[in-house]
């Protein structure tokens, strides 16, 4: 089997995409294009990009053309998790004027987003492949409403996914062991409440609170704002016994050095909260 | 009357925090806050910027908090608009220590993302201030779902919002006058079908093209990617008898120089996809 | 181009409808066609007019009807704005009785009211028209849930559309200048924080108000409830620096002499608020 | 008990009241009042009669500005079902000025358009009674979305309710009797399928199919555009074994010859399809 | 004309089926057989029944794979009250593998449960026939959010239905006598304020006060907890004046002598809120 | 810390019971009460159990009576997990007479239900008890639209809850295995495809079966319908480096030596979707 990225289930998908044409069109719809363009006029055209990087949300513009006109053709050029150059054509179009020109805008915000999303995530995972096996994963910081898709596209990245929400792993962090007094005490109540199916990972500061999550057991440790040195040091204390994840202050410049420390999984906020977009397009190719 | 930014309707608001934590929430809710936080612990907590910027999204948190959980007591430190520095507190909560850590997420998600929006604004206008009287406005280039939010934070760092979606005014672009088959013919076709409040505004890649939409009479012109000395040229041919608007290639580097042109309004599409988020973060005061 | 209305958007149609058919359906469906007609028994109808109107809500009906049942085949006969006489067929449908049976009264409620307000509405543009160019506007006083479609008919009707809502436009009525303090204050105000692409409209029921208001500038002024003698003077007084609009008291014996003050616009609240139906009937053509 | 008109739960009116303020209020919200109303001014208003009427909705307008903004005062001075005359205030409110401008249109616009059912309603019943112990009834040609508003406001006016929807009950129309082929046989499979606890209804056209529809038996019988005579001779067949309706062209004027004919009910589309809404409107007290 | 159990609208079913899939996918999908099954494998199956019983639901689950994936091919083998043996297909689904393997259980959760409802309804029905020809039928004790199914579960049965809801149909049970002060107060309330197409039952647990609502008169009367000498008396008391309907401990034991009573109707909750669940299951027919 | 079950977080409930009393309510509310229930009566009630068994839906049951009427006072006297008997009574009501009348069905239908659940579990879990450690969980075999409540429900009961859904974990069964074309090469994918905080199980039918899946390593084996003999030797086969969950056949009969086995976990789809229903009833106390 040579695996894709599978698309995200359309039953999930589709609520975000009608929700997102109701917010554009407003009460009036598209006061433009009906103004301007012929009912009878139609399109071809194309969605390429404007800058090097990684695509994804190919499936989630599909679906947006398809929704808002389903008598429009629309082909994948490139597929999730494809890398781009400026001029490549990931998209091609066909049909009514109208329906393109008013349904553009949902599909290409997204589409851009998650491309954006992809490409910091693909910059990070070559930025550390030479220096250690980590895999790049993200956090919950995701926009509100849009995880389902962000997540996905870290996906298409070649990152990996952390949890999706507060209700599919144990993640207990500084305040909830300050709230429950200490690591020990708080992996014990986890472990005494948390399903079978799922792990549980405790954040650590300093070795020594490395020391007490292991003495305890856990699934996980997130190693929080450690230098690459004392990420090193843990990983040995580790050994093996769970998966260690450092956080806190990655870029693409300190994302070598951490994973050349031996973690498993370097996390990162800004591949879902800050990424900037990839600049997609939409040009007319010729009216017919 | 010293002027305030009105907060968003909370009709308008709450279905999408809803949204937000339905989301977070999944279907079984915080497992660790649940297993690791007794039920009557409290907590008093603030939530402060690590970093330098202007804040937005305090009425959105304080809601969010509230709706998760009514009986939380949350003072505003910082208005929407107020300029932060690093330290600073936005935001005090005390309560049921459970409530807090669990809603945090949400909350916090959506007040760096358009804090993050309102201090990219700031710097933008900051910059163009010195050259001249432009006033930075915002684009559709919005998160899908978040689009009445970020159109409030771009306010908040000080700038001014273009049309909020297809419905509310004319914008004829570079496609819809390749279908109409020119500048003329689809200003026309505007003015013949757009109702009597809405505005009309066209984009125009060359000073031939102004011209002509000149000759035909409309609101604004969207004077895309040209230089400031081409962009004080068709200022000059406009002559106040349009709003002229300036887009393309805007960065804190060039909004001088455009905003020099005279130009009555620079757009700027990435103040709402690109900007990167402003640090904020909940840190406990002490447990009480 | 031959300009046609263009229908709404099926993603901005599609929810009113589905929510009209769960509140006739109720949770148990159409117990008298499922108990009397037979699952595999084919119909044949016509909807036609049985009176004198113009016709509206065409696309409405369709997407109804195959909302509820895909297999239906469904032929618009009058596109919304055409006038009808009675007798006139305006849409023929064929296909499961059942599901004709069952979807007819969402179809034809929404249809007769649309129809209506069409109606309404080309009566008074008519009643107008031999007078002055003024057009023939709506108010927001519309049905909750509605308001697209209903102006949508207004513009089958030969009307003109005024805001869609609080958000789009700046209309300054008695009660913010009563809490403002004055006329030139509210303006004031309004230049300052409305977006640019927002026109700005000011009520006014005196000459004295409308001097004040034309020298603060405004986009358009509504002089309301003024004879067509005082509306003569205030359009004469305005000199085109603004758009014109009447308001108050406004039928089909008052519109000419309205309209002959030179006003540009007539607003009127009752072509949505108050239009009788236009009765449209479902009749078999023969059972097949 | 003194029994009063029951207001309907709130859970039932509270979504369309939000969904009524998401479409007034759009992204932006009221832009008006948010840049001329400063944000401390308070406002104390009363809502009043301008016509002759029966109010209705002042449940409903009360849960509109208390969902809007719960720190208003909004108390009741006339409840559904009173008599009012021009002038008499019938709800008074008092709180922030902003949230009672905003929230004023979509509380109107309800109240309105039930108050104007109440009124049409009332004035059937009145010009009913003096001739015969007949209900005024609604049908099913109600508004999309507002079916149990309008039903209830019927109620409000003295009249009373036919079925609310396809599922409450068992009404046999001639396209039924069509397709099914026959009075007789369109009855018996009602008999067989329905609920027990569903009653059965069935139009005819003439006192032969009347006949024919009492000969298998039924709870009640449309007798359609039948004239007064022939109502009263239905009514005499029938002889107190179904309940008797008249439906077709009742207006203030035939009402009161069919009900002489001494029919159980008179239905009457128009009074939820085409009655025109009683005219209310806000008007500031004094500003505090 | 054969009568079939007519399926629930679409529209009416599909919210429900898009719910359970949301529910279902979470925000991920399904991360098993994304990981394991090849995007283009095919997949061949049958939905069998493993128990002996009645089935319902056949159409919920076609709607649940179409919805999923309309390119799926999915027969039904038995419809809906048809009575099935171990072994017996009742579903055949063939095409992509990923789309029925994601999507069999809330069809196969929607099946099994209905076909439950069915089986304890046939039952019911067949322990009852032998004795009179009472019809068993279902209260509102039904599942939140599932009624409308569950009620067609129970025709599927040969069981009939009560009231859907509040609204349409009513019934005074004790409580409401208690709080009223008395049957004969309570049910004339009832006539004085109930719309004409809803029928009127009352509840009574005594002879004495069956005779007191006997003496007011009421559509039906619900004889709770009477045993069946106490029934037949009460059958002869009412001597066809009123519906009369046995409740309370209704077992496949009691239901004969129950019925020997002859009780029109036998009322009996468990059917839909204890049934347990007829195993239906997903089997493999080949790969292709 | 004396753990306490937590109750489902607000957000997460209130869209379930504004839906249950939407289809309760219908259209019209509840015509009964409305009718005979005057709108100034007060009462007092209390809901006990009639049956012995464990409480669950409190909170749920709470929350239903708030939304319906916000004044009402509702105090719980017995919390989820608690075994019941026969007369206990669980809630105490105060207020309205009609919303609590109105209100009843919808709070109880969710609190039997959930409180069947509750008590089949804790049935199971101490049946299983005496013979060995094993936790009994849930599956994914839950009413559409209530799992979340369900799998509370279980933990109210004593049990322990598997995957919530199908992103949660990753569970590997027949099908997968047959399409995948081995018990390895899924394993296999799943682990390069799954994310680092999901686990893996994998379905086995035989001991072979069993070694092959060991051999790839997986956090959890489900060792299906295997007899007890068969399940002892599968635990010692797998030595405590896996999760051994048992699953098929199991009841009060079977548990015993199924847990004798020493398997981890018990997993029973019955608990949720078979489970009768633990009989709660609302009696009033006195009228007030």
């Amino acid at each position: 089997m040579h695996y894709t990225l599978p698309p995200l289930p359309r039953v999930l998908v589709e609520p975000l995409l009608r929700a997102a044409f109701l917010e554009d069109l407003g009460r009036a719809g598209d006061v433009t294009t009906d103004a301007v363009v012929p009912a009878d006029a139609r399109f071809s055209a194309v969605i390429g990009s404007r800058q090097r990087g990684v695509i994804a949300g190919m499936d989630v513009a599909v679906l947006a053309f398809n929704i808002f006109d389903p008598t429009l053709e629309v082909i994948v050029e490139r597929v999730d998790g494809t890398a781009v150059m400026p001029g490549d054509v990931v998209l091609r179009l066909e049909g009514s004027a109208r329906s393109i020109l008013t349904a553009e805008r949902v599909a290409l915000n997204l589409a851009c987003r998650l491309s954006g999303i992809a490409t910091a995530t693909a910059a990070l995972v070559a930025a550390a492949k030479p220096f250690g096996p980590a895999h790049i994963v993200c956090t919950r910081k995701t926009t509100p409403g849009l995880r389902a898709l962000e997540k996905h596209a870290v996906r298409a990245g070649g990152g990996s996914n952390h949890r999706f929400g507060l209700d599919d792993a144990v993640l207990i962090k500084d305040n909830h062991i300050a709230v429950a007094g200490g690591v020990g005490i708080a992996i014990q109540r986890a472990k005494a409440h948390a399903g079978h199916m799922v792990k549980i990972e405790v954040e650590v500061d300093t070795l020594e609170q490395l020391e007490e999550a292991m003495s305890f057991g856990v699934d996980a440790v997130l190693l929080d704002n450690m230098d690459p040195a004392t990420l090193a040091r843990a990983v040995a204390m580790v050994g093996g016994r769970a998966l260690t994840e450092a956080s806190g202050r990655v870029s693409l410049e300190t994302v070598g050095p951490i994973a050349a420390s031996g973690v498993d999984l370097i996390s990162v906020g800004w591949i879902t909260h800050s990424a900037p977009i990839l600049d997609l397009g939409l040009d007319a190719v010729t009216e017919i």
